[in-house]
């Protein structure tokens, strides 16, 4: 608890874990809040989520990855480049200090990989029982480098919607560890950074409507969520939609529908459909898991509404889950 | 759980407890992330804070509260205008709805009064006995139209120390809350925004060194942590802090240091010793909690020592707590 209390051994804790790992210009001013210079640009976003994933390492990641590229790709999905993020710690009194050393390198490390600086941070500690190892919330804040208004009341009829890679792998990687299910060949998690793949798409000149990252609730959720602010319908081909195959047997075994786990590594792309293969094209490139893949139409008809597709041409409406298949994945 | 899943239960919770009282156009549009737009300033600042007070509500303030002046006085201790703040809330499994509803309006309210808007949010659960009601971290950016650079390191010989204040209400109001002590008159927390302050002394032309919020670790920590990192020495004189008598008398019963104990509304400013008056004025005028005070002077000789004579001119070293005298007050 003491860690928690802001007096001498707070300071240690942020000197010998936190700045030893991720020591910078703007962590060393030791100041209540970081100076940020994005420059010419008068364009920003700014996003943040928390960090709740039960087990706190699970293969292919951990919650220190999950937080920074989490909290990335939330600014790359607004076309803005990722440059700062903040982390607010609440640990857990008797959380092995190795576990956090071991946190806070992944998030060293996960931040040289995203391009992004921890510039900002904060540590509490509750007792015993009143956490779960460790919660982190991390904020972040991008630069916007063009014009375009990437948001889902940009979506329009005739936009196709673009899968980066394959889905489902997060959640049922999480879900493994956590529960000891043993798969062969394991799963892992495909927690990536996704600012490369959106680059790439603006670089090539594709005018983005919409972007979204197919974490908690996975795709079904997030077209839904889409279609919805947007006002417009979307149809989904089951057939078209990438899931690896050890996610779609486990999935199978479980009684799951991967359509509905999260990735943390996974974008899907609203844009013109007379752009779908410039799109395709620039996605293969630079997005990780892939090939992508076309998985989906706008309508104006139906407005609000998904409808999914299945191989044999039967449709139905996708709703969101009343709860989650999957708890505490994020 | 379910409410945390993503999924319908996770919409409704947004639409009904968070957009109704928090709705604004960046939170209409439902994205991943979003757009700020702070124009011509080139300079911002960024900072976050976590939030893990118990009880949840005390005299003169409550979680949400203190989260939205929290950051925000963070953000005017680097000399920046508070503008857009996240928040990421961790809620455990059988929170009343009606506890968070109070909990976001008390937010929405402080926003008001700080003079930001909430513009994106994150919400999980966890099982309950992994939380403790609600964690609440913030994150905010503001801007920076001066160009003073307003941190430790811009310390120096000849500064004088002002506190904005009267010390240790917020601490002690929590503990006497969370331990149901009752003190005649009641402690209320001193919980406010300092950004009037801060303006106040920058509008006067004050150039201002550093200012810190005396927080977690109260007055003395915080002029120690300043000490170290400017490398200069400070001696405070004991009788010239101010502490109100119901403060005072609890500290007494319970023996604790006022010092040490935490305020959510007041602030330390270095400033040059010829402007100490024009800075007093400025604190007097705008400052929570006044009359301003010189509590002390910045010398060059013992670097890193913070010294405080007492009223007979007896001086000591003071030292940063191993531990908290409260735990769990922010």
């Amino acid at each position: 608890m003491a860690h928690g209390s802001g007096g001498r051994l707070t300071q240690q804790l942020i000197d010998r874990v936190m700045l030893r790992a991720l020591g910078n210009e703007a962590l060393a001013a030791r100041h209540d809040a970081a100076r940020l210079t994005p420059g010419p640009e008068v364009r920003l976003a700014f996003c943040t989520d928390s960090h709740v994933v039960s087990p706190l390492f699970f293969p292919g990641g951990d919650i220190g990855r999950l937080a920074v590229f989490g909290t990335a790709n939330d600014l790359a999905m607004a076309g803005a480049e990722p440059r700062w993020l903040s982390a607010g710690f609440i640990l857990e009194e008797g959380l092995p200090v190795a576990t956090l050393e071991r946190i806070v390198a992944s998030i060293a490390s996960a931040a040289a990989a995203a391009g992004v600086t921890i510039v900002a941070g904060d540590t509490k500690v509750v007792e015993r029982g009143r956490g779960d190892g460790v919660y982190l919330t991390t904020a972040g804040v991008g630069c916007v480098h063009h014009g375009l208004v990437i948001e889902p009341r940009s979506v329009r009829a005739g936009d196709v919607v673009l899968v980066s890679g394959d889905v489902g792998r997060h959640g049922m990687a999480v879900l493994a560890q956590r529960e000891q299910l043993a798969f062969d060949p394991p799963l892992a998690s495909d927690c990536a950074p996704l600012w490369p793949a959106v680059s790439a798409l603006l670089a090539a000149g594709v005018e983005v409507h919409c972007l979204r990252d197919l974490t908690r609730g996975g795709l079904a959720t997030a077209i839904i969520e889409i279609a919805e602010t947007a006002g417009v319908g979307v149809t989904l081909e089951e057939a078209a939609v990438p899931v690896s195959e050890p996610v779609r047997g486990a999935c199978e075994i479980l009684g799951l529908d991967p359509l509905y786990v999260a990735c943390e590594g996974r974008l899907a792309a609203f844009v013109p459909g007379e752009q779908a293969a410039a799109a395709i094209q620039a996605l293969a490139a630079a997005a990780p898991g892939g090939p992508p893949a076309n998985v989906g139409v706008v309508q104006a008809r139906t407005p609000g509404e998904v409808t999914l597709r299945n191989p044999i041409g039967v449709a139905r409406v996708l709703e969101r889950l009343s709860g989650e298949q999957l708890p505490r994945i994020c």
